[in-house]
């Protein structure tokens, strides 16, 4: 195709489309039509996949326009559906039933019968892919690629359902080809070499995914978990010990499930609640492995957290607001330190500061910073809020499944990009099960954040500071 | 339940179901919402086993009519899509979608979740046979009750697509548990010991199902194959044919792939096409074990022909019509072979006749009827109808599925059964596989049947006595 | 080779030997041999199988005779041995390795290879089997016969040593094909349909079997356990009961495991230990699953007791001793319920009564034999010896693993098969963990039998009426 | 025991080893003897892995004298067998079968039994890799100590026998575990890393190993094959070529099978013939996979020649024979391109050359030195004999197997490690199939060398110049 002008391959794609999107049957034949042969499947996806990107988004934005709900026959069955609002309900309950059927568009009996075909399943996920990365880089802005992606969600919604999805564990004793994508997109602790990833699934760690029977062999939401003695209040601990590489687990010195990171592999998944579940379910294998185990918890990031406080000190600074971070003392204590003007300079030497990862190696910075970075970073997950729930995606995800935010750990992630990212300080969220349902429900519906006593104690000193 | 009077049980239902079917969440906050509890489903599910027949009905009547459509906010949004016709194409995309999902019932979302839970599909498919129960039943004639299955049924067909499906060969190293299964669920030609099922999927033979992840170990549809040299004529050489219970298969007697059995085993997915898919897979499958087959057909029974033609005979008594079903010379035979009155008599005579199975023992008889039963058989396959499309539902499955009416064989299934249903004829039906396509679509689309000459020439023949 | 006579196939044979046994290489090259090539292992064996049993036995034969030791070489390496005897420990031992290589039959090299080719290890236990009956029948009498027999049991013990052998447990998910040989090798209870086998590997029940990677897909022998709150006094409950077909486990009711049937399945490993192995790798098992479980016993018939009692009945006639068997009140009673004259007639009643199962129909005959039939059932299976062991060879099965003869159970097997065997007695050897060791060796090495107070009272009332 | 002084830890070993090395059942007893206690096994097995090298060596040397044979009895039955030999072949046949069951040394019993534990027979193979040690660095020289040795490898070869090991192919979807070892243990051409190893097990590739059923997990041989289109002549193609990681396999370019690695893994498992029977397996493998391929060949290392050489060299300098290696010519032209003195001076260049691998990249150098090594190379493999057989020890293994001295490759591993160790010459040892059991016979009998064309050719043209 690709040899052609644009308006010769413009014209070649419509006659594709309208042989391969076959018209929907009457309403009154849909039970009887036969599935269109599965050569129209896959000459679409094989069209699809010989396109650039620039054509992949023409040939959507067609298919998006032209094969999609029959405006006229709605609006016609909406007057029709007025019309019966006198007349009995078994008459109403038929014309809403016309009325369901004309709005599903045309494009969406295509998707279905690809699903059917081999490599179908994953070609619509990675066909996802692409809708999801057209709207966020706003190629497009037209109202039907939106429909286009919303109803191709609601079909992976119901084909991903979890009833559908298998648990698996991941072992040494797992195909390589398994774990070296597991290592793959392993994206919040990156793994290094294959000792690393082998010390990820030996003793006192577990390792699940989630797969699912159309896409073997492909790991779809990856969840690690460190057993220990106590709730872990550091990352390195975990994936920097080897010790116990060959070690027998003992039972006696596992208390504690953390959960200390958690993959989604497929970003053409987006929105179907995939990570939630793994959680639940290997809450309920780790309870019929260890009976008497009780703690459950993430050991989690906090992307943004840096970059936010960025943005705040250089607000303050323009606001000349720099009271309200730290207190007079604390300031003064980091101009000594830093041996810079007072005023100005201080929020000037903070931002630096933060900027890299040396004053890490400063025992007197780090005993200055501890409980400023640690309350304003408490604030940042608790307090910073996008349409009332918590800004941090991290922090949202958690608060969703029903978690309490339990406790900011200081020194958590010393790896540069841990300090990059959040100035090393990492956060357990913990999983009360008998309280799940009920926190979940409160910050869903009444975006109310559960938290311990450390976390809102860290809040208000932050409001005391900053009289908010 | 079971204790407390109806009004009770009534109120208790109303109460346990207004807490288990979450109302819907806004359509502003529909990707917002938090899962309802699994608890919510397993409440339900232990519910409804816990009920007998009678409040099981008023069970899903409540549910399909108290937790449907909201039909005033429907016809509310058909107003409000009235009057964005003449906004731009954005708005009235934006209405059609809150139309769309007010259309949704309620319950959907129920049955939803219900899916997520262990052996929650199995359950949802085992409602549905409830329903249809219901609905063939006419134990409710409610256009809601048919609204909740067809809800389900689209619900199931997204989960039981076939791209979710698992082919697996059925072979004498199979799990028992699965081969007691095929054995029961075997409907056609039933298995009468373990040497027989040992044969049907031993040497020369191949079994194949498809499962899925959700009902591990169930076996959905079944489809049993015999491998032999020519497309058989008769079903006694494939069930009750020992010889080769050990032998090793030989490649050159290999030709033809003959589908003798094939059997769906939940009722709860009638109208999800299964079936279909398994042949086209079967095929594939056959065609990648033995490269240079090129026979495929079904050897098929025909159930219904003998009461039909009870009913045909029935009839023609009444109204004097026996000559257009045979000749005068066949009918002056039958006389002198049954000894009885001409005319009458002889209709009589012959509703007698297939009545029992005893005529297949006297040769006389035998070749006095081939020809006539043949050509009324031919007819009935070929000529009944029911809204257009054959009226036997086997002849209608594989018309769909694009083979043609090949062959119609005498004395191909000489067991009672056999006899009782179709005077001991079957008939292939044959898949030429470049033809399929051509065929379903002409038959689904225009009903016409493509049939083999020796039919037509049988349809002829009967036409040209009956006038018709 | 059928067709030829005698003598010619004699010659043939002689021809195919002496190709197919590669002779042996010397001492010194022993390391630097080639294995002779594969086809020489394949040719035997076709050669094998294609003979009748009166040629396997001339074959075999000469294979004994023809290729066994070299007895001049032999008995020069003893003179060898003697000669060195004044010198240094080296050449002793070096004698001594020589002449162990020249005492190894040039026909245990072809067993060997034979045991590498695809089969191999099959073909050989079949070919004991065949040694075995030759042995057994008199068939032949020879020396070389018997030293053929132990060379090819010692490889075969080799091969089946314990390490090498698969534990499996065995399910209603286990391969269709291995469920019907654990039915077809079930010898102690025999298996009636597919519903009774369900139920032996259904809950509350285990059956465990032995593999080998040689092999594959055939138990080599099989244990069935029966889970139990108490130890079983009765098959009936175990093999006829059918109400927990489909039950969960309750932990709580689990506090036996009853051994209720072992069988080797190929008589070819005879005198290969199997089934001791196979018990004390289950109760592993089962201790590992079922943790608190401390009651282990079997519950077995006792073949042979009924023709043991007909025997002495006889003879006690014979020799007018019939008042040693029972008291004279017990005759008496025995004359009243038979209504027999007294005197010779009772013993002749007895022996009838025992001759069929109709006495089990009377109550009044059951009390009154009970208590005789219990003792002189306890003596024949503690008194009874051959060369010092039990003559019962259940008996002497369990008590050289270093089981307890634990109880005697009245009424145990009432199916014809056990009232013909055994009176409808059975006998739990009972697994006391911490003492079968000891038992086995008290047993094996002094000859001495552990039994429980039941037991040993029922031996010591017999001995006082019988004197012995 | 470490904290012992010697004396008391040989006592203590006395003790134990009197304890747990049960004593041998008499000859008539020996059917009936019980198994001792596993516990023994456990015993020994614990004790030896908590010694250190001396103490193992203490340990073993006990074993061998102390609980060896009885050499009283040996020559008693001696005597006996002598007696004997004037009477009837039944008595020769008894008193040959006390004599062999005296020569079975008592320590026999107890290897046998730890077999039976778990993790036994792994046991006892790394127990030989000691003996082999102990052996080979002369830290004993007892006869005993060979004779334990060798009664270890004689049921070690029972054991492995073929028969008992299971073929498996090695793909990137086995466990991690088997591929790491995999790694690991490939000593011919070191995998470098992952991608490297995928490559290995990829397309185009194939790779084979035997396992055993009591080593579970552990590879025990590992052949790995390259398909290609015709017989490699070097190694780089092979192991460093990876533009066809992902591609499909294309049937028309495989027309040969490359075995270019073999790797024994266990060391304790010397002299059991594996590697020779898995290249017999593989051979069988693939030619059910590619029914067309007849091109089977070796692409092999030469490990030794470049010592060798070397070796060869400085004694033609100490003996001044420099003239028998390469003609007046040669010399000559290797005095100008090294630019040194004439005479002795060039043996010198001419060593100082080969002990780096800097000549390769002089292409001046390199057609100098190629006729001259591949000569000289030939006759190394041919002609260098130990005890009539190859001197090389990879030559003498294909040799053994039948394979024909096919092609020796210039420039055929350029890696530092084959430039190292054979100037960078790689032989191939082709298996034609119909001829490798003569081939084999001839070579393990005869001491003859099949060779090719070129082969003959190179070493004539050696004998030329050198006279030998």
């Amino acid at each position: 195709l690709r040899c052609f002008s644009t308006s010769v391959r413009s014209t070649v794609m419509d006659e594709i489309l309208s042989r391969v999107v076959a018209p929907l049957p009457t309403y009154e034949t849909r039970d009887k039509a036969a599935p269109p042969p599965e050569s129209n499947s896959l000459e679409f996806m094989h069209l699809y996949k010989s396109l650039d990107k620039e054509d992949k988004l023409n040939l959507l934005t067609k298919l998006s326009q032209d094969f999609g709900v029959d405006h006229k026959s709605v609006s016609d069955l909406a007057v029709k559906l007025l019309d019966a609002q006198l007349r009995d309900l078994a008459t109403i309950l038929q014309v809403e039933d016309r009325l369901r059927y004309s709005l599903v568009p045309r494009y969406r009996h295509l998707l279905s019968h690809i699903s059917r075909v081999e490599g179908g399943v994953k070609f619509l996920v990675d066909l996802r892919t692409d809708l999801l990365e057209i709207i966020s880089s706003k190629a497009s802005d037209s109202s039907q690629i939106r429909d286009l992606n919303s109803t191709l969600k609601s079909l992976l919604s119901e084909w991903f359902s979890v009833g559908l999805l298998k648990l698996e564990r991941i072992t040494w004793q797992s195909p390589c080809d398994i774990l070296q994508k597991i290592s793959h997109y392993e994206a919040v602790h990156p793994v290094r070499n294959w000792t690393d990833l082998k010390r990820r699934v030996g003793p006192y760690r577990r390792c699940y995914a989630f797969t699912h029977a159309a896409m073997p062999g492909e790991p779809l939401v990856v969840l690690h978990v460190a057993l220990t003695e106590d709730i872990s209040n550091n990352i390195q601990g975990i994936v920097r010990e080897f010790a116990t590489l060959d070690a027998e687990e003992d039972l006696n010195k596992i208390n504690a499930a953390v959960f200390y990171s958690i993959s989604s592999t497929q970003p053409g998944l987006q929105g179907v609640e995939l990570g939630n579940y793994l959680i639940k379910r290997v809450v309920r294998e780790l309870q019929s492995e260890f009976p008497h185990m009780c703690q459950f918890s993430s050991l989690s990031p906090i992307p943004g957290f840096t970059l936010w406080l960025q943005g705040l000190l250089s607000q303050s600074r323009k606001e000349g607001r720099g009271l309200e971070l730290m207190s007079e003392l604390e300031w003064r204590e980091l101009e000594q330190a830093t041996d810079c003007a007072p005023g100005m300079g201080a929020i000037d030497a903070l931002r630096k500061l933060i900027g890299t990862s040396e004053w890490m190696r400063s025992e007197r910075l780090c005993l200055l910073l501890e409980p400023v970075l640690m309350r304003l970073c408490a604030w940042y997950l608790y307090g910073e809020k996008r349409r009332g729930y918590a800004l941090n995606p991290v922090a949202n995800f958690h608060l969703q499944n029903g978690a309490t935010m339990w406790r900011l750990n200081w020194h958590a992630d010393t790896s540069p990009r841990g300090v990059a990212n959040s100035c090393g300080i990492m956060v357990n969220y913990r999983y009360f099960l008998n309280e799940t349902s009920q926190n979940s429900a409160l910050y869903l519906q009444n975006k109310v954040i559960t938290a311990s006593e450390q976390v809102l104690s860290l809040v208000s000193q932050f409001q005391k500071n900053s009289k908010l």
